[in-house]
């Protein structure tokens, strides 16, 4: 049962109410064991009834961090399970030095394209942006038909849709493409309501504290990039 | 300048402003060339002030995803960079196979120790948790005062200071003992706001839309472990 119950989705979903309960109330030893005993029949009841398999389309987006980094994470878990990857970024023009020196160990099961070219503010240029973000899409698009790719991340591409590079229609018609076990990741902040609205899994990074800009803190290697 | 200006950094902070502008007018391409060029300006400004390096205490919280996978893909660029790493899960008892086998390319550079036991609706058994809890931070203390290290990722810990298994102010005193240039991430939902008052960099992870909640799909080997 143990890869169908990873502590981490239990304690999302789970752990909330049961810490508020166990916390708001003083319970003798036996009722906290009775209280934990009723949590973990209903959660195992839960896990056994559950889909077994589905690929989904995750939305990691907000104004806070760990949009790209959280998909990294999700990256290097499926690299560990020997699926093959692909990773196409909609704003950066080149791969961060550290992640391509990692990534280099697994050159047979990864595919990297960086597809764009800094921000606007960088290139000041409309028209190429709208160039590189339609050359970027078709790019997408190879890899979320390919069925040999069991995830696709598209790093950004929520930015290139907030800034209209991209009609959000024609990234939804291309999902709708996707093998059925296959996992797609969009980040970047300002995820349209039409892809949310598409989306299994949805999260939102809320930026609560940032020493960039409350301490005027440079990004930090092995923190930012 | 790239490995100051970090994209993923400059458009958390800064496009979100850029976008709302931008959306909210129709420039011509003139104007919209000046704005960027503005825009540009204030950002290298600004990079060229900040502080160049210092060693943050990082919370992930919230009950969303992504807080311990955005905390690899942070562990996953350190190692990128050479740096040694300690990873100290406190609710967990075992470290995930692909995990395992993904860091087990770096050996020489990460320590991992699994020293919880599944949640208390496994054990069921509140002083064991206790104990469990106490061993966690004891290793997670030789870490954060060993200046080998350059980032010691503490998972799930907000999970004991929320259960009362570990005093947030010994967790305070121990954070205070890092030397200056190292990082500490702090994961797991509900972080005390005395933790997060001393924190460099919190993030809140909220949970938008779930497929194991909504749709009843089971964990998926990639993404969740």
């Amino acid at each position: 049962m143990k890869n169908d119950t990873p502590p981490e989705l239990n304690q999302d979903q789970e752990i909330g109410r049961l810490i508020d309960e166990v916390m708001s109330s003083s319970l003798t030893d036996e009722q906290y064991r009775k209280k934990m005993q009723r949590r973990k029949e209903v959660q195992d009841k839960r896990i056994a009834e559950a889909v077994p398999e589905k690929g989904l389309i995750i939305v990691n987006t907000g104004n806070g961090k760990g949009k790209t980094t959280a998909a990294l994470g999700m990256v290097l878990r499926s690299l560990g399970h020997g699926y093959k990857v692909a990773i196409i970024q909609f704003i950066k023009g080149s791969w961060e030095p550290s992640e391509k020196r990692v990534f280099s160990y697994w050159e047979d099961q990864i595919e990297f394209h960086a597809m764009g070219e800094g921000f606007t503010w960088e290139t000041q240029d409309r028209d190429r942006d709208l160039d590189k973000a339609s050359a970027a899409w078709e790019k997408s698009l190879e890899y979320i038909r390919n069925p040999d790719f069991h995830l696709v991340l598209l790093d950004e591409i929520n930015i290139a849709l907030k800034m209209a590079y991209l009609p959000v229609e024609d990234v939804l018609a291309g999902l709708a493409q996707k093998p059925a076990n296959k996992h797609v990741i969009l980040t970047g902040r300002g995820a349209p309501p039409a892809l949310i609205e598409c989306a299994d899994l949805v999260t939102e990074m809320t930026l609560v504290k940032h020493p960039f800009r409350d301490q005027g803190v440079k990004a930090q290697p092995g923190i930012e990039y």
